[in-house]
């Protein structure tokens, strides 16, 4: 027994991410059970992200609006620049409350065995908005592995020599973990990053 | 940073069984991430289904023209009814290869600490082409555990003053596990180890 029109639904669940051949089957199943109302608002809810939502033309963060809601606050420290690689990143650190400046998203980082290098990045306009809007300081927030760590030296190397501050964020173990169970290579920046108490 | 076409969206995703906020929130950037043109077909292939697939007025199974294709396949054995809980579980026997007779659908087992009683079921109807089509054989492939063995009991009693054979399938399957998600091999020795009740 095949039915084209589900088999067609699970095709496209499973080129989601995370979702392998028994979830987009279940979540197949899911939709035959909800009501056409119920499917209608999904299916609807999916092509609003794609007809409403842009990026934002100053720091390439997701928005209704451009520029975004953060990059036309008056209350958000235009001279200072988070950089981070996708625009979910910044929801993860406005979720803490701490960061009162703007953002920049890169679309992802520097990955020469993925063929991405330096020019795929939102790198030129980076640059460019700190060389023309008076930024003072750019805390690289890229990602703690391979790929952000060459990402966040590469852009260090540019950003110093136009005499702001750079930052990196500080890497060590995590709030609530254990020790015992941290890589080395953690542990050691822990203890590089150590501050006095 | 909120975004309300990206909320929407990650609200409908998250009423998906066995999505969390963080899968969801992972799927509404895929979505973010992907063409206009890949995005329309996931909406479409959602209500397509719901456009398309309808219930065999005989049998209950899934299908996209009423009655369904095992319905009317004349090689296979209508005088044998095999018996689900739901159109899903059909999936997992026809995936065997082993199975040549026709299905019948309860839409659920009885469960009353969930309110639902064989009046609930789809049992008139199942009686009913017992009685008038010559049926000879039901197999019960209720799932093994609590629920579908309570229906598989009150099943066999209906059935069995029928004077047709009633059989269950072999509890080859892990007892406490679901239909959905056994192994091809493991359904066949299940069906191949049939008892009769």
């Amino acid at each position: 027994m095949s039915i084209r029109a589900v088999d067609e639904l699970v095709k496209e669940f499973k080129k989601m991410p995370g979702i392998g051949l028994k979830t987009a089957q279940r979540l197949s199943f899911y939709i035959l059970r909800i009501s056409e109302q119920e499917a209608d608002k999904l299916a609807r809810a999916i092509m609003q992200v794609k007809e409403k939502v842009r990026y934002c033309s100053i720091c390439g963060n997701i928005t209704e609006s451009d520029p975004c809601q953060i990059c036309t606050d008056s209350r958000r420290d235009s001279q200072t620049i988070c950089v981070v690689e996708e625009p979910k990143d910044i929801l993860v650190i406005e979720k803490t409350g701490e960061y009162r400046g703007t953002y920049h998203v890169l679309m992802g980082a520097i990955s020469p065995l993925d063929g991405i290098g330096p020019e795929n990045l939102k790198i030129d306009s980076l640059i460019e908005r700190v060389k023309s809007k008076g930024v003072k300081e750019v805390i690289l927030a890229t990602n703690p592995n391979a790929e952000g760590e060459a990402t966040a030296t590469y852009l260090s190397r540019l950003l110093k020599p136009l005499g702001i501050k750079v930052y990196r964020i500080a890497r060590g173990l995590p709030v609530g973990s254990e020790l015992e169970y941290a890589d080395e290579v953690t542990v050691t920046k822990a203890l590089e990053g150590k501050l006095e108490m």
